[in-house]
């Protein structure tokens, strides 16, 4: 069998022999643009089954079908790590995605702030790219990107004993960055791009677990904010250890 | 004096009283964009004299003036880190030379490895890249983006003293990170989406200043990793402490 490079999510479950049939858009993906034919190979992954090597079983301009293999990766999750942001202008809403699901948050919150001049997202859309960041950086898991609803309503009901870390610029030289921090669940707050509201600085920094951080003294893009401020996650508390 | 929040960076010598004149782009911008007028301020840097408030003195469409008020910030240089990266798609790389400027790189080196596609670049577009991220996150100064050279040639040259990080997708697993790395002059190395070369990573690595690091067990894209890099090595030895 001929291996493409090709990784698809689909939403079937994978397993030995199991058939998954293939949509429209995978079909014209596949067949109309990758040009791919029956017989070659292609990895697939569900989020739940791990990654499956399977065949192109059958093809047509309206479907298809895929069988599995073998399977080529165990299902990895992420560690438990959820990115928080107030949306910004679209290429970069789209990007954050992008890059929350590259560098592994395990559940992605748009959030309306204080100063948030977003009134709304396409949330399908931003699905569609963590779908696609999963598919890209050789993950076997899509984190969920939900709805957007007001930072106020979601620490409403924080969970007890989630950390949350929350970047702000009105940090610089007070802050202890990530030293001492425990693991377990987290969160990463990237405040919008006019800053934190008072009203907001001082709920979130009365919160038992929360932590003010800096990143440095030049005031990052929010979109840079959240890969920095992951990248420092990742790797004092997260799996790049 | 009203005054705005815009910062803008001019060739220009700045000090006590000195008066700078617009080009012809720059007055389109203030006062054909922005419609800012004569006795208004903003914000002028030009990367050695830090940042000076200044009172627009003469406005036409072909130029006008600033005349420098006081100084609001001295200048700031970045620590001694170059970023050395491989282009790819065109917005890829602006996004790479963005985020070098905000993340605080002295000196940005687009280098062509034995896996890059890429022949040529703009390199007036990249430094405009900078300037208007440099313009953007209130710093004081902007990394010099060079030209396009083989990473083969600039090793020839390399530093004695310049330490290089160099992040590869092939180190998952046995990398330190930068636990023990000392501080000095630094460059951040990211590969090619393809990935290095045998020959480049056996090159590198028997550098006497090279370290290898993973940035975790997902692949991320270039642009991802040129942020994740610089946001490790910013907390460990750079200016963000």
């Amino acid at each position: 069998m001929k291996e493409t490079k090709i990784r698809l999510h689909v939403d079937h479950p994978l397993g030995e022999g199991q058939t998954i049939p293939l949509e429209q858009g995978q079909a014209h993906y596949l067949f109309g643009v990758m040009r791919v034919a029956v017989g070659e190979g292609l990895r697939a992954f569900n989020g739940r089954d791990g990654e499956w090597l399977c065949e192109i079983s059958a093809a047509s301009k309206k479907g298809g079908e895929l069988t599995c293999v073998r399977q080529t990766a165990s299902q990895a999750m992420p560690p438990d790590l959820w990115l928080l942001f107030a949306p910004i202008k679209k290429a970069r809403t789209d990007f954050i995605v992008e890059k929350a699901a590259e560098m592994g948050a395990a559940q992605i919150f748009p959030v309306q702030t204080d100063f948030t001049n977003s009134e709304r997202i396409r949330q399908d859309r931003l699905q569609a790219h963590a779908v696609e960041a999963a598919e890209q950086c050789g993950g076997t898991y899509v984190p969920p990107v939900h709805d957007l609803q007001r930072l106020d309503a979601l620490l409403d009901k924080w969970p007890e004993d989630r950390q949350l870390m929350f970047c702000d610029e009105a940090a610089v030289g007070e802050a202890l960055l990530l030293d001492g921090a425990t693991p377990g669940p987290w969160a990463i707050l990237i405040g919008p791009e006019g800053g934190f509201s008072d009203a907001e600085r001082a709920r979130l920094r009365a919160m038992p677990g929360a932590l003010r951080i800096s990143l440095g003294p030049r005031i990052l893009r929010a979109d840079t904010a959240a890969v920095a401020a992951m990248a420092l996650w990742q790797d004092a508390l997260g799996d790049w250890r």
